[in-house]
């Protein structure tokens, strides 16, 4: 980053160290994810908060502040020094209001958690996921009250995720689409019966190899333009981006052996957080513009690149030969028509990444309405399961059996981000907005039956 | 780590950070080697120089340092109090001595120069990876100046890794057995006359699969009683075995397709330095005492596993029937006593850790010759490789080609490990003794010969 201001200089310099430290710590979470051993779930933990203290420790640092202070009563300033000001602000309602020490516990609880969670997934068994599900809502409610709020303590959190967005706006939001999207997946429920389909491509004894569906998503991820030598492809049990540094944006995959769909979708969906981030003007590199606008926006990127490009008819009649090739036996003679239905069969279903492009805000709506009762104390965590089961049932009108179908599939509450399922809402919205605008310059259509994607990526 | 006396309790909470920074940047470095994108490398390297910064601020420590000093002055210290006091005063000869600056530089150096060796191996370009050498042995020979020695500046190096081990008392052991080593190489050839053997069960066409031999790897792990929920393997171009936790023990292997031995004694080797991790007292953890002796101890764990253990025939003949099952077509019908000779091939190689018994300690003589020689400037960098090969064809009669499978084989000096090597030969010296030791209370050959190393462990 260049400037000629010496206070935002100054305040440059010291954030360089404080992204540093950032990147460091997306190695240590990205192995979290990716390769931890059990037992060394505590040292990891100790290792995360131990950079955490140093990062707040810098944020805390007087003169930093006061130098922020002093800079944004300059009315001089670029268009970039606004930007920069502006993120370290937001930034800054977290690391300024919120006592260090709650801080540091969030990082102990949330990296325990994790481990927990995992665990407790495999099995089954939200009672165990329970205490650590407790002590992040608690944590999560302090800090909402340390950051303040006007009306609903959950506010607090989702403008740390989404600046500016309030529980009232959205509620209003999704109340507005959600009777709509309920007759809708219903309707479709009649229209589509594609079931037919399913059983015949995606039945439980059918096998798509692994290394066969892991090569699928590096041709993916070379037509999106993904630069591989900056970044890798990994296996997790939830599929996520990170990244570790400007040059070193990872992603990861998880691949079901019966349903080549889904490690497809979640490809182009993580691709697109990845190009986000590989996209960044190197400039920004080191600085508080270094990560993207919001999480709404990283979510408007994956959702657009899942839903727009990637299901688009014509990019996946475009790819399905290489479907075909790497699976001879069963899709050998699949129709480009079927191909694409595959990809489109709208039923309600249980896991919210894999859901269809109708029923999918559903599932935010759902995870939604959950978490601000329980940051606002009306849903009590022993709750949650039960809760979830219910909605699912109002929703969708199934309700799942197992909690690790339910309450236990998404890791966000692991992590203790509360206040982030919205963004994924305001994702699907700002891509559509997106995709409106791309298409006065740039011959959509056309390039997508073609896999020709770099005006897109452009 | 229990203590009752003041300083020595000053001393250790001061050092846990340093301890903590130490396993963070083990992360770092694991990842490194398993998973860098090639274009991560200069933010690694940042990143790497930002925790070694960290460390050597502590090691710097005013307090500490006074701390450290009125502890060595202490009469009335424990057995444990003693040992920390004598780990912190070896490397506190590394950090005292020498500026701060260039520490970090080196850290520097060696994460850009990892890359560039890399890429120079598998190019077989000693040419691209000359620069770095170069400036890895300058920082070198500084550091040496800085840490002070009698006569060679080697032996300031070597003291790093073996404490007070010189040159000159390498140099007359290695002498002593350099002409039998030769002698006997050549005796080996025409006695053995193995090549039969090789030929029928390791033509190049041969192919044992990859993920066949990693189960194997996993199998020997297991009986070797190494803890996997408190560790790993993974891959990487040079096998390895780091620390990144006391529950954290991470080894990585390589496998050859064409031949199932090498994985098998990197297996060994590397699983015989985590054992060693993996046994530390829970009560040394981040406390002086949580690495261990030295690196000549450790290599003498790798090399007993590897050698006294792995390669012991009565070993072999019982793992042999899985490796049969393994690779049916190739092994199916080998016999028991063909299996055991496979493994102790005696002939002149290029390859230190392909090497057989005989000739494994040639190979250390060969590089402590060179480094020695570099470090005291008697041989330029631009020399290493035609060096190399003149060397390896008076040791072995053969000279390598390809300066891949001489001077770039290893990655020691790419970390500027000059004075690493010895440990090897000291390792194989050392677990002779072990062995001799252990055979007075444990039941050695039966115990080996029926896989039951739960008493070897111990």
């Amino acid at each position: 980053m260049k400037t000629t201001n010496p206070t935002v200089k100054k305040i440059l310099t010291h954030y360089k160290e404080i992204s540093l430290l950032g990147r460091i710590k997306s190695v240590l979470d990205w192995d979290l994810n990716v390769n931890l051993p059990p037992k060394a779930a505590p040292g990891r933990a100790e290792q995360s908060a131990y950079l955490a203290k140093r990062a707040t420790d810098l944020w805390l640092d007087k003169d930093f502040r006061k130098n922020l202070e002093a800079a944004n009563k300059l009315t001089n300033v670029t268009r970039e020094e606004k930007a920069i000001l502006r993120n370290l602000n937001i930034a800054g309602k977290y690391y300024f209001n919120i006592p260090q020490k709650l801080i540091i516990e969030k990082e102990h609880a949330s990296s325990k958690a994790f481990m927990v969670w995992k665990e407790a997934r495999q099995n089954n068994d939200f009672k165990a996921f329970l205490t650590p599900l407790k002590t992040l809502i608690e944590i999560d409610r302090k800090m909402a009250k340390y950051i303040g709020y006007k009306e609903n303590p959950y506010d607090a959190l989702l403008d740390l995720h989404e600046p500016e967005l309030t529980a009232a706006y959205t509620k209003k939001m999704f109340d507005a689409v959600k009777p709509k999207l309920i007759e809708l997946t219903k309707k479709m429920l009649n229209y589509t019966k594609d079931e037919g389909l399913e059983k015949k491509f995606l039945h439980t004894k059918s096998s798509y190899p692994l290394d066969k569906q892991k090569e699928l998503s590096l041709m993916v991820m070379k037509l999106m333009g993904y630069d591989f030598e900056a970044g890798r492809l990994d296996v997790s049990p939830h599929p996520f981006t990170t990244s570790l540094d400007r040059y070193d944006v990872r992603i990861t995959n998880a691949y079901h052996e019966n349903d080549f769909r889904f490690s497809f979708t979640s490809t182009t969906h993580e691709t697109g957080h990845a190009l986000y981030e590989q996209g960044v003007n190197p400039d920004y590199n080191e600085s508080p513009l270094a990560g993207g606008v919001s999480y709404g926006i990283h979510e408007a990127l994956s959702r657009f690149w899942e839903n727009m490009v990637g299901k688009n008819p014509k990019f996946l009649k475009h790819v399905a030969p290489e479907f075909q090739k790497a699976f001879p036996k069963l899709l050998g003679k699949i129709t480009p028509d079927d191909f694409v239905k595959l990809f489109h069969v709208v039923k309600p279903s249980f896991i919210r990444i894999e859901a269809d492009e109708v029923t999918y805000s559903l599932h935010i709506i759902l995870r939604f309405e959950i978490e601000n009762e329980l940051i606002n104390g009306k849903i009590k965590p022993e709750d949650a399961a039960s809760v979830w089961k219910e909605k699912s049932y109002e929703y969708f009108g199934i309700s799942p059996e197992k909690d690790s179908q339910g309450v236990l599939q998404d890791v966000h509450w692991a992590y203790g981000a509360f206040g982030y399922f919205p963004s994924y809402a305001m994702g699907n919205l700002y891509g559509a907005q997106f995709l409106h605008a791309m298409k006065k310059t740039v011959n959509f259509e056309a390039d997508v039956s073609k896999g020709k994607l770099a005006n897109v990526k452009g």
